[in-house]
């Protein structure tokens, strides 16, 4: 495994957790003015879409280890790495955390206690949506993520878009379930703000890396059944058939 | 018909309407946080995007009767290939219905009679239009989203970029027309929850067939006319003449 | 002039003026979920997004007297053609507030009074600015915007990406100026409104036709003059010269 | 130095300053359906993505002198020509706020001490963050937009999407950071409204100048360490593997 493969995943995913967590925990209830939940899931979005364009090259910009299980599952990326890959991305997501705690801690406001961008289920859940539920939630966005992911980077997808496609489906994730699970569908982001909260979250840390990557690889596995047509691949159809 | 492409529209609008109506149900009204309108809008609009990029190349991507109608009318999708389009359609809509329900009722504060994004007209509108003007807005924005898709996915508009035009017009049409009738301007994602809300739901999907079909085929017919010049379609001119 | 042009420039501008001004009318002000001004600035955006890949292939989509002659004075666009297109812009924008008002008025809460997306200066504009300031802000944005469509179109720009970057020009541009003017840079757009809320928003027409107009021969011959370097033209530099 | 790509660097700074801060001053906190700071990071954003396609073939669309020094850090910017580009920016930015002042001063209830999109510390931070959080934030959120801005412009990435990753990027630290600093990572977008600020606002200025152009010298060599890589550089990979 290159060293530069693994720290581009490293500082992707310390970007999406700082970054995506850090507009929750800063700005997402700043009086009246606030992004809400919409500024949040925008900002979750962007990170992947920014760092898509600038290490897609290096590393294929997973920032996920549930990405990384999908695509494996997919057929598109090496099992053996998968250890490697996650590993860096988790690191990322903790470096991420702490950085973030530095900085929001010297607010005079700052309450470890609101959650701290950690997910969470059952009374842990911001909307108080039961386990099976949240459950549920998990698997099916991370699968249609991945299936998504799978798609837009198919050889006969329009070159050069996916990043947006992968980007702006993970704010669409987002603008869904942050209600339900304060939305993970990325173990490594969940795993950074979870142990400085400790406590609860940590004991629901296990939730957010089955359901993902459970749904990642049926993401995976779906998409290639799907698109198992010849006919189309072999003409590379447009999205829809232009004027003759 | 081919399988595969049945199973991507089937796919597609499961996510238009789980991803789209789940947004709305789930988020809008989150207190003091929640994603309102204009979140809804997006994320209607990415179900588009994402899909248009990940299936595109398989089955087109047409996820909505009135879409596949209307290209029928333009001349871009052969006739005896609609009903098994428009049935994929409404299966992947009542599955999404169907897996929302089992999630959202999951929270404790859950109520079906708050209208489970179902659309309406009259008492039933959000803001109360009568049913002439829910019956213009859906022919309306239907017939100039058919309008764009068919602009966005003619040959000489630029590659690629057809899924981000369509899926951004997907939100452009919600943020005008939300208030009016929920808004639809595809029967497969009305069916769907009118099913799970029943009485009223039922009673007025009516309109959510027929206005939105009537619309695309107007605008398949109304693009055709319009793009039918010869030396444009020649030259292949830019959006604005670029500098010589 | 062919017919099908100043049928594009007509619908074009029918949905810029429609779906635009609807958005503000029908939904910026729904109860707790309303759009508000990001989302209106998003909808005139979208508006030209959309049409731009759907007919910039037809017409070159103007959707707009300012940019019309904003172009011409930039040396894009013949003179002579300046009057069928703007006659068209105009058409189009009277045909879409007519529509805007059957729908509107199906609302019981419709009042007229609200100004109807209607454009002013002084104690019609949103913020009570003054006329200075209006007038200041009417001709800096549209010059600001020619520059971009200017740059945006230029033989040396990424070629397809037009659409998104003038589009999302408007969609800023009304960030900034909706509480000066209810922001027009746009004459057509301002006259269709202008006539169904009469008296002070016909009165107060001139401004919008001036400013604009002016503002976009400014930012015509302004990109005009920035744009002349040979070295530049010559080599295509990316925008950031890439890694050797 | 060319006089065009100083004028540019001026024009596009101008731009840069005067919409984005605009956005703040004028629109943010409009009564009911003011923009928010979701608002005023679009805004920002969208200053660079219009400009970037506009004007990146003339100077490169830096706007920022963060960006100018970061570039030059990563060996993409001959150091020689920082000084010009640097004071071209300063000139954008003054002329900017002294615009944006005469429009603004033109609303009955403008108030200057309301900070004027000024940059701040401690008891000027929007959310009294202290000087260590400013400094942290300034430095990691500019190092990561250079770092994003080395990765898109690189020659592996996707041709003509560096302007939507770049102006998307600043979008995304505007989501974070605006409570903490009101977000500057650009020097010369502090300096123009300190100046009519004043008092606190030019002392507590020289914060904004350090801590974005270390940012932006780590970022710089950041990527450049990262990204040297040579199997990817020579095998041009894709965001991830397409299927064979």
């Amino acid at each position: 495994m290159d060293i530069h493969k693994c720290a581009a995943e490293a500082i992707g995913t310390f970007w999406l957790t700082f970054a995506g967590c850090g507009s929750a925990v800063i700005a997402a209830g700043f009086p009246q003015v606030g992004i809400g939940l919409v500024g949040v899931s925008l900002a979750f979005g962007l990170t992947v879409v920014t760092m898509a364009y600038a290490i897609g090259h290096v590393s294929g910009c997973h920032l996920n280890p549930a990405v990384t299980c999908g695509l494996a599952a997919g057929g598109r990326f090496p099992t053996h790495d998968i250890p490697a890959y996650v590993i860096s991305q988790v690191i990322g997501s903790v470096v991420a955390a702490t950085l973030l705690y530095a900085i929001a801690t010297g607010a005079p406001d700052f309450d470890l206690a609101k959650g701290f961008a950690a997910n969470g289920y059952g009374e842990h859940s911001p909307g108080h949506y039961g386990l099976i539920s949240c459950l549920l939630a998990e698997v099916v966005l991370t699968m249609m993520f991945l299936f998504v992911i799978m798609g837009a980077t198919h050889g006969k997808a329009p070159v050069g878009f996916a990043p947006l496609a992968i980007g702006l489906c993970l704010t669409l994730v987002h603008l869904v379930g942050i209600p339900i699970t304060n939305l993970s569908v990325n173990p490594a982001r969940s795993t950074g703000p979870a142990l400085f909260v400790g406590g609860w979250a940590i004991a629901q840390l296990w939730l957010f890396w089955i359901a993902p990557i459970l749904g990642g690889i049926l993401g995976g596995i779906l998409y290639r059944w799907v698109s198992d047509q010849p006919s189309a691949l072999v003409t590379g159809m447009p999205p829809v058939a232009p004027a003759e």
